[in-house]
């Protein structure tokens, strides 16, 4: 799947990235220096020094905030202008490529479109993470995962797999049995799958003492362009009402790297047992173990079983519960096509 | 080289596919899941799922020896329709390629080819490995070998080979210095090697106590299209007559996973101490070991030096030894024409 | 970058080439068998038996100074002519391609151009590590190195890198701050590095006690088509004059293995602490280290950042300090084209 531009997309969690560090991370394709200065501001260079195409992130980060190559020397600031150059005067021409980079909520932003297209208020709303205490609260990351970011956001907007790949974790709920519901607005997309009378995740049961052995399900996954969801969790029963529910909120997060390999950023948060650690340290070790010796091997598989071709070409045999996929497959499609329409007005004019 | 289609290949050792299991295995390119029910009927289903393309091979097979795909659910009988669909109706369409696989003696054969082609009485006999006794008797394979399968046959039509690559082991039977005869018929080609007054293969006097130190030697190896092969190998010294001699017959049966890979599957039956189980470990091992180590990395190596051209454009300077080898490549590239041309006027009509 | 094919590259250092052992290595893309019989002479064929296209490298040497190939048992002398066929008469057709090759102070040289081009008086001059007595010199090699061969030249025709890439080791002595000089002669071309009053390499005060805390430096790179470097580097204080000085010897030989890999060979002799073992030994295995750890790492991150692109179209944004690469790329440039140029006067004749 082709990749739309004009969308911010995660480069890193904020707290992976350290004061005076630069890290590489290749995303759409281009290869991007991440950085932060002493001071704590970030930045985001193309990865290749134009001088002799060494990634400056083989260098350093030095005390005014630029990034000084490992190879010869040349230091670069946020805005990708040369400010050092220790074997003589700095060429004008001497400049990188960088990407407009926000640090909110916990998160490391990045746009890699059109820079008069950029806007800050279209980062979709994570500020419920930054807030939950940090005993109800855990993020990681798989990076470089075999498979288009599109299978990646197949997986999320279709929960039935749960039944069957999770089936002793986050499935055994009757989310499969259930009609999805669709919304769509011009921001986003979401899908809600309920079940009534049902068997709670297998995980559940663990997690929260005294829970009846049938509850109400509600699972609400909202999509934002290009790749970013949030997955609202409530498990609610009989003595609860109103807004009263165990509510979990996720974040699946992915960032293509390139046509065939996406980066999967996970963050969850609750509202239940806010204060137990050895709950929130297992929920984290399973929901890592779950995505990356299930949902990662799965997609991979599927990816390799593409062998390349195009998912439309390959006539998949559509059911109810790709209801949600496929309208995100869509709206990204015209996102997607109504983009390249604009560059060719741009270029016509 | 191409593949031929129109005949039986070795999917799987029998005991290999256990009861309610599912395996992958590519075979001409093709991903196949191949699968045993609780009854012990076997099935072999493209290895795809036609809703998302998930492999089967990742699923489960259920009570009804149906295989149930691992990500949604859905499951398929042994003709690839599909049986259960727990998300609603069941489509019409919904279902997956299957091959034709038959079980017998002790091995799992497949037909990729034309349906209407399709004939269990062009699988060669086996039988003799069936009813040779367990201390008498092993099987193995070595899958994903690099190299085509036209390399491997060549392996087994030349067994020259055994003074250099095994001299050790099966060499230094003097096989090198004999001239070849060759026989063919309609279903077969067989190459013939005999040795008067000559050494043993070196591991023999280890098997056989008071083996002279000079032995008649034949060694005969029957082709069958497209990469079967039988080499039936007799020793036999001065007090023997007529029949009477040691006699070990081996299997050495290709298939091809893709054009550059090889499954290797071999077997071997002997009528000489045949209750004697530290024998029948020393061979099976040893084999092993010499396929492992000598053969596969030789025929590895060809490969590579081959750089991906063409056996024939690459002008080989054939010798005597080459005799067997050289009448297996005519008959296969006649076959696999032959074949070409049939769909053609099938295609025409 | 192409090759340049009327040239000496080095194929291996003498002492790695034992009698009576063949190795393989590919050079210029070709795969080359290079072997030593018992007494002492080296041959170099074509690593591909014309037979079945087994590597002669997997066969042995015999008594008579021939390769054995390990498949099939035919053997070639050093002119690449058959000269065993256990299995019969030897056609006339029977060779292999074989290159000249010169055992000469240490190192063996391939001749892979025209043979009435080669001349071994075009081998550079390196009886100096010859004669360095052993515990004043050592030598090692890095086979198959990331990066095409222009990127290992550029390396070590701009030592400013060394301030940056070995700021703990080789640098620290300000070569990157002073102005290179050039000299082009038609046979060679020198970059040459001079500091006064600079800091020696961080790592001569562990070798050479007393010296002082400034010193001067001069770093002369010579080059020789297509890629052979002597680095002829001396340490001066105020009580040395004249010749005087601490002097270090390296070579910087690099060989083509493919367009995109390169065996880098190195060696170093030093006229001070001549008889000091563990100096000696300190400087092998610190270099080692370097280039392993520090110049192959970045070189193949250069190489994976250009892409399999042209070097000057990514259009490098040049400075002073790569005035000796520049002149190299120039000067080979130019030699390759003259020797198609050749090639196709003598196609037309």
């Amino acid at each position: 799947m082709p990749y739309l531009r004009n969308c911010w997309y995660l480069a890193a969690w904020s707290d992976r990235l350290e004061a005076g560090k630069v890290i590489a991370r290749t995303i759409l394709d281009e290869p991007v220096a991440l950085f932060r200065g002493r001071d704590g501001k970030i930045g985001a260079l193309e990865d290749r020094c134009p001088h002799r195409f060494a990634p400056l992130s083989a260098g350093k980060v030095n005390d005014v905030g630029a990034v000084v190559c490992g190879y010869h020397g040349l230091g670069f600031g946020r805005d990708g202008v040369c400010v050092r150059n220790p074997h003589g005067p700095i060429p004008s021409a001497l400049k990188v490529r960088s990407w407009p980079v926000v640090d909110l909520h916990g998160i490391i932003w990045i746009w890699m479109g059109a820079a008069e297209a950029c806007d800050q208020k279209l980062i979709p709303d994570f500020s419920w993470f930054e807030r939950a205490p940090s005993t109800a609260k855990s993020h990681d990351e798989i990076l470089s995962g075999g498979g288009g970011y599109d299978l990646y956001v197949d997986n999320i907007m279709d929960l039935s797999h749960t039944d069957y790949l999770h089936a002793d974790t986050l499935g055994g709920g009757g989310v499969a049995f259930s009609k999805p519901d669709i919304t769509t607005t011009d921001s986003w997309i979401e899908v809600v799958w309920q079940s009534r009378d049902a068997h709670p995740p297998a995980m559940y049961p663990r997690m929260i003492p005294n829970l009846p052995e049938l509850v109400d399900l509600t699972l609400r996954v909202r999509w934002f362009p290009a790749s970013i969801m949030r997955l609202d969790g409530e498990v609610r029963h009989k003595n609860m009402s109103g807004d009263d529910c165990h509510r979990a909120i996720a974040a699946h997060i992915f960032t293509p790297e390139s046509e065939g390999t996406t980066h999967y950023f996970y963050a969850i948060a609750r509202n239940f047992a806010e204060e137990d650690e050895a709950c929130n340290s297992m929920i984290a070790e399973a929901r890592s173990r779950i995505f990356r010796t299930e949902d990662k091997p799965m997609i991979e598989r599927v990816h390799a079983r593409m062998e390349g071709r195009d998912f439309w070409e390959m006539k998949p045999l559509l059911l109810r519960i790709d209801i949600g996929a496929v309208h995100v497959r869509r709206r990204l499609k015209k996102l997607i096509e109504d983009e390249a329409g604009r560059r060719l007005v741009l270029a016509a004019t």
